[in-house]
């Protein structure tokens, strides 16, 4: 007799990236398919003496149980933190968690019934839109455009499927690069003083990765309801292996469903990974460190995009400001998906654009490029193999 | 307009122990209601020193992005461990988890739709419950008595309500410290062979902490169809604040369902803390700080017992072999939920042995006693208290 598995696993295999995740691990591929930094920015100096401060300092209450809601010092620093994106939230606002990841699966968890309509990007993170799947929401796509979503299309698809969240990535957008414009932040928080029981999920974890022009301030910024919940992660500027990130969530009886959630889910987060982080953020060395960093991204970002300027001009890419993504559109004749083992066995690695769509087998012409894990010599390689490859089969 | 939540939070309030463990902060109070190791159990300086070392021989790959399956060296290392419970299990079947309580939110993701039936002990650790209720599992208790679940009555409750899953802890229980018999193991795990579609979570934290008598297989030794699905953790015989556990699943379609869980609900568990909890098994420390711990908590199990004996007859309590929880059952005359403010005021906690139980609002003459981090003194003390305010309300 087969086991009996919940609803919420129908459909849901998991397998479509996996294989290409597995490729990563082989060292003679040039991949363009993951999100991770760059190895070279992650300073295992730097976190070792971090730990043994903390541990020094505070290491029976680091190793013994901690509270859900966080470790205190944490949410004081990264409600500091948020404070330089215009996000002013009190640290009891402030819910540290397991990466972003985390916070996607509690806010579903707080407000998803099977079936609930939600809204999202189209196109969006993929790791998101299988969350939102397993909490067996009902999506439905937002038009978006060189300026980000469309508050338009927005509104239309709020009046149409009366949607319990709507999930946005308003900067250096995962899976385009794009940018959400100040105005459009503007008349995103301003739609929901008109539709009082819509939450905003405003995932944010590339903003400080900004190689030209101004930084704008979150939707949350410009939130009158409580009702946009940020999120930011310090896996993008400090690493993402130590799993530390915080969703503010100004509406105090969410709050409160979002910390049950996580006591039910993992009782707390790690508190040393906590501590370090908080130390991180207290030493004021992350501001260096992300100069840093940016200097080297953008570099590659403009290795990347010197590279797709020699592809024909059928081939349509984003031009951001920062971030870690490019987001290609090929001619129609060309199959991103189908052709992406031929471009393994090439030894080249990039995602399809149909896995960031919440209509399936779809925008087949489509793929996500990354480039911070990615030497400059191996973003010339890998895009000429690309190059070679799709102009073979039909472009 | 109310923000519209879900269901699944109906009657979930998470408050009812909350302001209890709240107390715990208040140096004052002597508490017997944590289930914490004690602090000097806690070892800042071994974890630093390992901190060090794995960031220094691993670093960039510990910060950078890793499996949802887990640290690979981990997985090797735990798999060694849980073979000395008996349990013989590949690396590869062994899934790192943020704690023991993420297992068992994974299991439920995999398993339950709403309404679907359950079995628990009665009664169950209330952690547990919360997360079943999140679940909105349809729960049903399953009779106990001094050796632990009872086989015949687990049975019934299978025929009667075709659960998915049945939750037991067999050794050195929650909160009754009881530990199944050897036989009931072998029972328990032969039941599965007739129902086919069953799969128990098998959750062991305590097991290594044993102060007399022969340790016991697991009932996972005795499982010959793969679902007998093994919890363990490193939370009270290293540190909790680490959150490291594992489960064990032999069973692969089962398995793939708790790691899509997982990658949906966290990507992964941080690599520091589980590279520190691989070194530490490694060092081959592990028995020699258990040993340590265990004499001491033995002395605290034992000072607990004897000042139980000085209670007046009628008050029965169980006398475990180990584990860190007794607990006591009062006359009817004595209710312990009412009488936890008077406790507190007085200056120590407990919890009340209702909030263990999955029909509500039932056993209050009940209480769960935790003595691992309590002195001698405080112990005495503590219960000293207890006995002067029982005694004055109706004992």
């Amino acid at each position: 007799m087969a086991l009996r598995y919940a609803k919420r696993f129908d459909g849901v295999t998991g397998s479509a990236i996996r294989d290409i995740f597995k490729l990563l691990k082989n060292p003679e591929i040039i991949s363009f398919a993951g999100g991770n930094p760059a190895n070279s920015a992650l300073e295992a100096d730097v976190i070792s003496q971090l730990a043994q401060e903390v541990l020094a300092q505070n290491g029976v209450q680091l190793l013994q149980y901690g509270q859900t809601e966080g470790y205190a010092p944490l949410r004081e620093s990264a409600a500091e933190f948020f404070r330089h994106n215009g996000v002013e939230v009190r640290p009891d606002e402030l819910l540290p968690v397991t990466g972003s990841q985390q916070a996607l699966d509690l806010i579903c968890k707080a407000l998803l019934d099977p079936g609930d309509a939600m809204l999202v990007e189209s196109p969006t993170f993929l790791g998101a839109l299988q969350t939102f799947k397993l909490y067996q929401a009902d999506l439905h796509p937002v038009e978006t455009d060189e300026d980000g979503v469309i508050p338009e299309s927005l509104e239309e698809q709020i009046r149409a499927h009366h949607p319990k969240l709507v999930y946005l990535i308003p900067t250096f957008q995962n899976p385009t690069g794009r940018t959400l414009s100040l105005e459009r932040r503007k008349a995103v928080a301003k739609l929901l003083e008109r539709y009082e029981d819509v939450v905003i999920i405003e995932d944010d974890p590339y903003r400080d990765l900004r190689y030209a022009g101004q930084a704008l301030p979150a939707i949350k910024a410009f939130d009158t309801t409580g009702r946009v919940l940020y999120c930011n992660s310090f896996s993008k500027i400090i690493s993402p292996g130590l799993r530390v990130a915080a969703v503010a969530c100004t509406e105090p009886t969410l709050l409160r469903k979002l910390v049950i959630g996580k006591q039910s889910t993992d009782v707390h987060s790690p508190n040393l990974n906590q501590a370090i982080v908080d130390a991180y953020l207290r030493k004021g060395i992350l501001m260096d460190h992300i100069e840093k960093i940016s200097k080297s991204y953008g570099q590659q970002m403009g290795k990347m995009q010197q590279m797709l300027a020699t592809f024909p001009e059928s081939v349509r890419y984003t031009k951001p400001d920062g971030g870690i993504f490019l987001w290609v559109e090929l001619p129609e004749s060309v199959n991103a998906t189908t052709l992406l083992s031929a471009a393994t066995e090439m030894g080249v690695a990039y995602i399809p654009g149909t896995h960031f769509y919440c209509e399936p087998d779809t925008h087949h012409n489509t793929m996500r490029l990354n480039f911070s894990n990615a030497s400059l010599d191996n973003i010339e390689k890998g895009m000429n193999k690309l190059k070679a490859l799709f102009e073979k089969n039909g472009l």
